[in-house]
């Protein structure tokens, strides 16, 4: 139907994000979501080494799409940058518009994020629009985070709000700024370049992908539940999936022992 | 004598197998080992880090042997993902048919068993072939670490069984699956192809590096052992080396005490 | 005026090296630090991750100043390897001299200050050449760290010392050892080859750019601290930053809890 989508964000991002949303809600909450237990990020320079790393490998993802060491490819690797640096600046410095303090978690959040918006977009636009896909990007992530929060959806690790809408939110810029004078690779131009034609395709391509994405998922979440159950016991849940599904009980020199519902640790020799 | 290893992973696993095996047996066993007290992973992100790092470290290591951006390296590089992938989901679903629950931790250690394996080959053989390889190396190397459990060899990090026998069973399916019609590179053909003579030379050549690499580490070890014993105190052993030999007695934000054989931990400051 | 600096060693270290001994004087000591409380490193193997990305992104940093994949790429590429390799391997044998163990800290320190200190070298020298430079930055940093922890200067992550001077030792060493002979590419001839003019330009270029990069610092750090005090409250230090000012309280699983100035842990289900 000839939509525009650089790195493959729509096959990746949207139908992951909306494949997710069906997964929480055939799956239901967790007891702890129920009880609106704080659970706190397990590790955050974890998150941190994590986001350097897909960051490193997104521009393989992005400039690689390119297939080739072109101009092209230079531009989708620029972009990538670009637009993760501001979605990371742009996530941490409206939580502190919202009054929490500027953490190194929501700078991470926030560039994944901008990785995501830009992967549609990225040989497609120049540096200054790419800044603008990140900064809209982690807004609408953000603002999407905290409504999910309030709401009773039990998507742990946020992949809507962060992979579905970045993903829908990429894509839709593409059609909005899309113009590949930049490079000279002959390419889409988009509404802001006077080709609404080109816009529509891409909320087209956009509602088809989500809409697809979320209902066969929904389909076949319901039927694999139905034959084999996916939600653990509460017991389960309690000790921790790492333990109880993959045996996986030491947690950096610990041994974590459940006991009547809290959690002790033994310190063990390494 | 002509015989055939893309990457290396005779000179640097098969050799460093052998004298790893050579090294527990002149070291002798750990206090903890004979009293067969069971020693926990220190941290299993770090090594789902380090097995990710290492992954992308091979790329380098298999397809820079093509010593160019040519389809050889293409070929390296893709066989390289295929057989590590390969290898890590046969050793952790073969886990599961022992009983065991499937765990991160035997994805990573499998993986790095289809790494080795394949860098012999990596250059000779196409997708398929490299995933046989791994499938083989995974098994071949969980079944000699069950078997390893079970002796009296302190291997700790099963070096023998990972990297030794890793190497020679990549060494052996060299001879037996190599054929370069893939990238059309003249190379060797091997036994599927009706070369048994390229077989039997990897078979030979097998034999010598683990031979000769067993026989003079053991004789070296013997002869520093003798000179400098290389086996710390008890004392030292319960302290762990990081602390007596490192001075590094911190871990994770904690100073580890170990009193009357106990092993406390005081939270620092950080 | 004509001073050579191949990856930009002195913007970025000698730079950052006065600017943060001109914080440090500007900012004042840190309770911990006039108690000489001794405040251990947090966490060795994030050191270990750390400097391993670092030496890797290195190469794209160095060697990508070559702009181009060149024969002066390979070079600076080799170069960056074995400065960092003998810087590393100097700092671990010099803290034995010195009466301390050999650890993975000192030597992932000294690996950060070879790779300082061949930046500004590493496409006009050859590999014998970076060994001596790597080998020089080290020591010169060491003693200088010596030094600095016997002041009064709290520059906690020894900025100055490492950054600073490892770059200083860079960039006179290029003017020193500087013989583009190994790649063919013209560049500069330094003091060992004859040209004592460019050794004297370095000099000039290092001192202009410290002092200026000093004062200036200085200067900006007086007039913020006056108009937004920097230095944060005692109890927000004994708390910690990353608690205090972004909220980032939990720790690997735990909750870090200030009770009287004593720090406890809480593990938490993760």
């Amino acid at each position: 139907m000839g939509a525009f989508d650089f790195a493959g964000g729509t096959v990746v991002h949207i139908t992951a994000g909306c494949a997710a949303l069906a997964g929480a809600l055939v799956l239901k909450r967790r007891k702890s979501h129920i009880e609106q237990k704080e659970i706190p990020p397990a590790n955050v320079p974890y998150v941190l080494i994590g986001t350097g790393l897909l960051w490193f490998g997104w521009f393989g993802f992005n400039a690689g799409s390119a297939v080739g060491a072109t101009p092209l490819a230079v531009n989708a690797f620029g972009t990538t940058s670009t637009a993760a640096s501001a979605a990371g600046l742009t996530w941490m410095f409206f939580d502190v518009i919202k009054g929490k303090k500027p953490s190194v978690l929501g700078f991470c959040i926030g560039a994944v994020v901008g990785l995501v918006a830009i992967t549609p977009a990225a040989g497609y636009v120049g540096i200054p629009q790419s800044i603008i896909i990140g900064l809209v990007g982690a807004l609408v992530s953000n603002v999407a985070v905290s409504i999910k929060q309030r709401s009773k959806v039990d998507d742990t690790l946020d992949v809507f709000p962060c992979h579905g809408l970045g993903g829908m939110v990429g894509m839709l810029l593409t059609g909005v700024f899309a113009n590949t004078a930049v490079h000279g690779i002959p390419g889409p131009q988009g509404l802001f370049y006077g080709n609404p034609a080109v816009f529509f395709t891409q909320v087209k391509a956009m509602a088809i992908v989500a809409g697809y994405s979320f209902i066969v998922s929904y389909g076949i979440f319901k039927f694999i539940n139905y034959v084999v159950p996916m939600r653990v016991s509460e017991l389960e849940e309690e000790e921790g999936l790492d333990a109880s599904q993959h045996d996986e009980k030491y947690m950096q020199g610990h041994l974590l022992v459940h006991n009547n519902g809290n959690i002790e640790e033994k310190p063990v020799a390494i």
